[in-house]
Formats: C-alpha cells, structure tokens, sequence
C-alpha cells in the first residue's frame, strides 16, 4: 500500500492536506496514493536533519558506507514486484526493461560498494617533511578527497529506477559520504516511496543517522528552487530538462555561496556516417539505427537525433532502407503527459523549419504515444538555422545531407555540447576525415565508433557528460565510479599530529590503499 | 626598454592612443613605459588566434609541452635583473623576496614539465570488451583527461610573478594542452611585459601554434568583462579580491553556455589557540605569529586574519607578548595604492564595530605603507557581526576571546569558507576539543597544525582553495600538480579503432604511464 508520505529522515510525515496524484500514461488513469505535498516546516526539519546527519555520516568508514550501499540493494530487490509493477505503470515501461533497469540500479549501488571497500578512490598523497629543505622547512602535507555536504537530487523521469531515488546521484553521493535529499520526481511518487522506504530500511539496520537521507514531494517548481536555495545544501544532482537543468544552475550561481550543480540535460548525440564504412555496412547500421532511434520510445539522453551524410548515392540508400525500418516501428506510450506533448510540438515547430521534410513516420495512433519519425534536411539549411540544434525529446531524428566535408567540419563547429558523438568510419574514413572526426570530438563527452550512442556502460571507464550544454560542467561523469568526484573535495593536512589523521592517511596504511607517497604510488606502510 | 604593447600571439600590437602607466608605490612614481590599452579588433584577433591554436596545441603531446614550460623558465632566468628590478618597483617587494618568488614561479614551470614528462596525469582508463557478456556486449571503454579549450588568466595583485603571466595558472593550462590569454595586471605592467616576451620567445622556439599565447592591457573592468563573455573562452583563472572574482564568476554564470571560474578571492585563515598547547609553547606561538602576520606586508591570501582563544590568562599573556612584538614592526610599502587606500578603510571600519578594541599597533608613518594592526573582540560581539568575518586585506589581526568551547564552536560554525585553518594544539587538545576542530575543518581546505598558514608549499599533496568565498569551487586547488585537474575534462572513446586512439590509451603502453586497466593500476602494454 502506498502512503503518499514525505520521508523527513526516519520520520514519515504528511502535515499537508493538499496531495498529488500519480499518473499512468500507460492505463491513462490515475494510480493509488494520495502524495501529500511536503509543508514549509517538513522541508526545513529534513534540511536540518541532513546538516546534523553529516556530522556523523562524514565520519563514517569507506566500509561502513559499502554495507549500507548494498543494504539498499538488498532492500530494493526485496520489493520485488509491487516495485516492478508500479514503476512499469508510473513509467510506462515494459516488465523486462524495468526488471532489467532494477539490475541496473542494483549493480550501480554494489559497484560504489566495491569502490569504498577497495578505498583507493579518496586519492590520498602523502608528501613528507624535510626538516632541512632551504630556504624553508618543508612541511609533511597529507591530502585526501572528503564529502561536501548534503547533496540534493533530482530524478530523472526517463529512468525511474536508475537515475531516480537509488540511482547514481544518490548512490554517488551517498557513497562520497554525503547525506542526501531527494525531490520525488512527479511522474513516480509510488516508486519514489517504494525505493524511498527501502533507503530508510537500510539506513535504520546499518544505524546510519536520521537524516542521511530525506524525500520530499512537491508541485511544480517551489520545492525544488526552496531547496535549492538553502543553505544547508551543498551540490546538487540533476538530470532532465534543459529548462529545468539550466534554472537550477542559474539559482545556485545567484547564491550568496554559490554550490556547484552537475544538471545533466540531454543532447542531440550527432551520429556522422563517413562514405566508406557506411558504403561496406549499410545494412547494419541501418539495423542498429533502426534498433537504437526507437529504444526506449526516443526517451534516452543518448537517443541519435541527428544523422550527418555526405550527399552520394550510399547516403540515398541508407536513408531509404532505415525510412523503411522506421515506416514499420510502432508509436510508444511515453513516460508522461508533459513529455508526449512536448515531442508533439517540438516535432511540429521542427518539420515546420525551412527545408525540413518528414521522410517516413511509424505506426499506431498518437495519444499518449510518440510516434517514430524520421526528417531529412540538407547541410546548408542547418547550418543556417540554430533550432534545428535542439533535442527533439522522442524518437525523432534528422538527417542532414552535406554537399562536402567542409559543410559537415562547419557543422561540427557550430554544434552544441553532446553527451556523445558517434563516428561511422573505417581506417580510410578516419585517415581522410581526421579533421572532421577531431572537430565533432570537441563537442562530446564520449565518442563512439561503429555502433550506437544508447547503451550507457556503467564502468570506470565511462564518461557521461560533456560540454554545455549536454551537462553543467564537462569535468564531471554522472555515471561510473569517478561519478563520486561531484561530491568530493580535496583537504589537505599540514604537521597533523597523528591522532587526527585519518586512517587513509596515517603512516600505516591500514585500510591497504593506493597512496601516492612522495610522487610515487605505493600500497606500503609509510 | 618596456615597449607598452600586447601580444597578440607572436605579434606585438598597439594600435591604440590610449594608454595607461604602471606605478610603483616603492618609488612614489610612474615609472618607464606607456601601455597601450587593447582595441576591440585586438582583442578580438588575440581571442581568434587562441582558438586557432588550441586545434593544434591540443594535439602537441605531453613532452612538447614539457619542453615548452622549461623553456619559458629558461627564459624568464635570461631576464635577469631586469625583470627582478622592475618587479621590485611595480609590486614594492625586496630583492630577496623578488628573487624568491622568480625561483618558485620557475620551480613551478619545471614541477608542471616533470609532471608532463612523467605523463600519467592524464588518468588513462581502460575497460576492454566483453563479447560475451549478457544482457548486452560490453564494448571497450577508454577514458583520459584532455585539455578543456582556451584558459583567461587574471593575475593576482600580491604575487607578481608566481600568481602572475607565468604564474600557476598560466602554467597549469598551458600544460593540460590551453591557450591561454592574459590580463595583464595594472599593477605589474612591466613586469607582464618582461615575463609575456618571455613565453613568446619560447613559443617560437619550441614551435608552438601563434595564440598560444596573449596578453592584453586594459584598464578597469571592462576588458576582462568582455573576455570572458566571449565564445572562445572555455575557463577563467583568477586571483584577487572577493568582489573581483565574485563579479566574473556571475558573469561567466550568465553566459549562454556558462563556463567553469576557478576565482580564489583570499580568506581570514582563523588560527585556534587551543589552550594546553598554547600554554607549553607560547613564545614559540607568539613569535611565529609575529612574524607571519606582518609577512609581506600582510598582503598574502594565507595571511592570519583571525586568532581564536579561550579566556584564560594564557590567552592574556599570549596577547600581551605578541602585542609587544607587532608594537615594534614597521610600516611597509604595499602593492598599490589601491590596496592602501582599501587597507585603511576596512581597518578603521573593522576598529569602529562593536566592542572591538585595538591591541597596538605598528611603527612607521602611513604614507604608501601598511600598518601592523592587531585588534581584539569577545566572542559574543564576534558572533554578531557579519563584517568581523570579512578579509582586512592587509598586516591585520583580530583576536577573538572565546568564554568557553561552546561559544568556540559557534563560530566555527558561522566562519565562511577559508583558504586555510590552523590549530595550535598538543594532544591532550585534539583528545578535548576534537568536535570544535572538525568543525573548523569543514570550513577549510587545508587544516594546518602548530604552524602558520603563510607559506604554501608548491606539491601534489597541497590544497589550495577551499570553500566558498575562499574559492569558488572547494573541489580544485590552484597550487601543486593537480591544479591542472581544472582545465581537463573526461573523454571516453568507444569501441576506438587504435589509428584514432590517443597514445595514452593504445594497447601499447609507449609513454609508459600509469594506467587503471580494468579496475587495476598499470604501466604494462594491454
């Protein structure tokens, strides 16, 4: 049963007689729960409550932290399907993308786990004393990377699992050793509860303090710019809209203490299809794009949006055969209502630009749907026209037909930041187009060779995030163990006695890290 | 001879009639030189060339680069004592002092070209394929810092050559792969000039791109403003005042695409006396502080603003004797007349709040010069007074008589954000008041014991910066290798084919650098 209430900590709270509804998009109906609307003094006692939790929570261990980690996961899948079953409603999605999407969160929560049990990621450096260094003594100086302060995070609403009330915001944050607070995402107040309960549950049985973590509901923009604007908070995590990201980063920065704001807000992902490998392998990527503009209803932040040709007869073909695979792909019920109106009329204003023709659409009736679409342009025309540079939220994508490399390099130029980029090429393609390759490398935080954008590995090796605006700050991953680094700053130690040390940084390495002593990595005692 | 001309690049322009001098407060007196304030069209050519040259500067490898940073020091010891005796003049320093800071502005160049060298600062991330992991392939992920795009560097007022056109900003951005562009300072005209001549002369030697390297004479604000508005710049570094630095980072914030300003705008660096320490080396304590609080003329951003006790007649004798110790410190000639001026307003303004008293002063007379101020106030009045928490920029201390811990810890609590914190504490201190020291250090970026926090040691385990208004961002330092890290961003390729790889991340491991493969570190070949 959902209680529709706020979590102020360990306390559940609904003071508020006015209360939302959560919305299937999928049954078009509303769902059960009556979410009560976080009052004024609810929000100001968790805030609070986050403040005196980080008292204590900074000072937990690495490991302590690591089995409160996975405590939430073990939490989580103990919901089992009243959780898999209220996310595909509230979100739209189907029982395997969900169930797979739970694995997902999972992993991600164990994953931080395992890096806060390895240690090593505090990057602790130890620069020992010379007492006979001229002209000056040198000092022993110690640094290591220790939490921020209360993070705030807000959900995405394309993964309400994984970028949502457990998802890598949160666990990131949490694992840095910071509390969280998170602004239920409209669009999943039952997982949101759900999710909410097992952090709560998990967090009570590692006898973590009351504060560690909050969520609160809200409608509409107040709780979050309220939030935003408190000084008990210390970064905030977003993912979503370019709108949304952009105004909190805005009232962050108006701040008398301005906080850094990692929004993550989408991007066009640029898919340029050099003559060569498109010409050897036509009909795969035209598979693969056929498979990957559709995925997830367009709703991924690395849906390609944007397919970049040179005019030849290769570029026809390819986009005769991937029109014929979009002809036959089915419209999709979309995450929320906002989001399906959005694409309708971002769409609309988009085929509406000059030059712009619709060159297939898919199947199915429309409402509530997105319905795949297909449009083709050619180089000049977008150069000329900046709208045309925006996401399409959906499974839309444009081609642009370039006359020549110059007109694709120009595109290049003028492109905003990108989440990724995809280059299609072979060696030739790369040796002739190097130019080309490197300009659109400058937009992107990852660039992909011969596949596709979606599909977002949550490795160490991955970079999710880019230049503006895919993200607020291209220095930041979302995804991956150096997602942490958002919520971590360095402190340095200078002739620290011994007994305030932290252990990361004592003589004895008792925590067995990876230490950079005097310039040189060592696992070793000092 | 100073000519007074920017460099654009390789060339020297002054296509203006305007122009300014440089005034050296040591000498009463313009000297030598009429700077020509750069034109629109200068300004505007210099910001082309930077982002021309970044295509190809990006793409010099580590040991390029290293060369080039030896070889401006190179050229910067060629200067010889011109370059130290007109800095001498411009900043109203000594020759000793001069002298110094040239050893660690080039001691800096040199540890930035040994890091470069050693070449694993990139942070290479390697995840190879999986073809048969399930649900999905993992593709092969490999990541690496690379260079953010061209660097605006304000130079900092009080440290003329190491803060300054080849100072650690400069130096760091250069060496993560930047064009960098230069304000030249208004106080340091012809010291920029000197040290500008000198990079470009390395430049050319080392063949490096035109706009690699500029800097621009202006006057007021207006020509960093534009600046920093402009497209080609990705990063702002600067060191100065709290409205200076707060001023471009709201500029920079309301960009159409915001970029990243690394401002580090000074702080108070309280110093807690903690009694038993205080007690068993109170000369020690007195004459350590006697001399850092006066140390260049008061004008370093570690200089000790605020020294917090108990009320205790070891806090009494402790004043007493470091009163007689600033009571016989001499006046001395600061940066500019602007510093002056700006001294002795905030100190009257300082000596006229609520129960502060003046404790003694220094000797000398006031014309051009700072006088040693030490000052003191309760605990109580201290926590109700905003302006008491703000910069006196300059050779001035306020004592702060605390009645008992708990008042101690309250101001810990309402300190802002501080460059540094120091603890004069023994053991048996740490054991009794280690809530009240964690509390300070959550306002700092680098606790300092039983020292003083003048003196910032240039190495990988230093913090410089702290949070907000210390820095801008407490998640970067400005001195030591890992100031860099500011002018890096993550870029992950996928599924790479090696001709495009960077070096870094080939199989073969040929820089042999440090590298995280699969989880674990390694210099070996994939």
């Amino acid at each position: 049963m959902i209680q529709g209430l706020n979590f102020i900590g360990f306390e559940l709270s609904g003071d508020n007689t006015e209360y939302i509804h959560a919305f299937s998009t999928l049954e078009n109906t509303y769902l059960q729960g009556q979410f009560r609307i976080a009052t004024e003094s609810e929000i100001e006692k968790a805030l609070i409550k986050a403040r005196e939790a980080f008292k204590i929570y900074r000072n937990t261990s690495a490991m302590q932290r690591a089995v409160f980690l996975e405590t939430i996961a073990q939490k989580i899948m103990e919901k089992e399907d009243e959780l898999i079953e209220r996310t595909m409603k509230e979100a739209a999605l189907s029982y395997k993308r969900v169930f797979s999407e739970r694995d997902r969160t999972v992993h991600q929560l164990k994953l931080y786990a395992q890096m806060l049990k390895e240690g090593s990621y505090v990057e602790a450096t130890i620069e020992t004393a010379d007492e006979y260094r001229k002209p000056e003594r040198k000092p022993d100086l110690r640094k290591m990377l220790e939490p921020i302060g209360p993070v705030l995070v807000f959900t995405a609403s394309n993964f309400p699992l994984a970028y949502a009330t457990a998802g890598g915001d949160t666990a990131s944050a949490l694992a840095a050793g910071n509390p969280v607070i998170v602004k239920a995402h409209e669009s999943h107040l039952g997982t949101n509860e759900l999710v909410s309960d097992a952090i709560i549950e998990a967090a009570k049985q590692c006898e973590m303090p009351d504060g560690v973590f909050s969520s609160l509901i809200g409608k509409g923009i107040q709780l979050g710019q309220h939030l935003v604007l408190h000084p008990a908070i210390c970064a905030v995590g977003f993912t979503g809209s370019f709108t949304g990201g952009r105004a909190l980063f805005d009232l962050a920065a108006k701040r008398k203490n301005p906080i850094p704001v990692f929004a993550e807000m989408g991007s066009i992902n640029p898919v340029v299809l050099l003559p060569n490998q498109l010409k050897q392998n036509l009909k795969k990527v035209v598979k693969e794009y056929a498979f990957s503009i559709v995925l997830g209803g367009g709703q991924f932040c690395t849906n390609p949006g944007l397919l970049i040709g040179l005019e030849s007869k290769t570029l026809d073909e390819f986009i005769k055969k991937l029109s014929k695979q979009i002809a036959i792909s089915e419209s999709r019920t979309m995450i929320s209502e906002n989001i399906w109106a959005g694409y309708y009329s971002k769409r609309q204003k988009a085929l509406e630009q000059k030059g712009v023709t619709l060159v297939t659409e898919g199947t199915g009736d429309e409402e509530l749907k997105g319905r795949p679409t297909l449009a083709m342009v050619n180089g000049r025309n977008f150069l000329d026209n900046p709208f045309l540079k925006d996401e399409v939220f959906g499974p839309y994508s444009l081609i642009v037909r370039c006359k020549n490399e110059g007109e694709m390099n120009r595109i290049a130029n003028q492109l905003n930041g990108q989440l990724t980029t995809t280059i299609i090429a072979n060696e030739k393609d790369i040796k002739n187009y190097s130019e080309t390759i490197d300009s659109f490398k400058e937009n992107a935080g990852r660039i992909v060779f011969n596949g596709v954008p979606t599909g977002v590995d949550v490795c160490r090796a991955m970079q999710h995030g880019g230049p503006y605006p895919a993200t607020t700050d291209s220095r930041f991953t979302a995804v991956g163990e150096d997602a942490v680094k958002r919520w971590l700053r360095p402190v340095a130690y200078q002739d620290c006695p011994k007994s305030y040390l932290p252990d990361a940084l004592k003589n004895k390495n008792s925590l067995k890290i990876r230490r950079i002593i005097n310039g040189k990595p060592s696992r070793k005692t000092l």
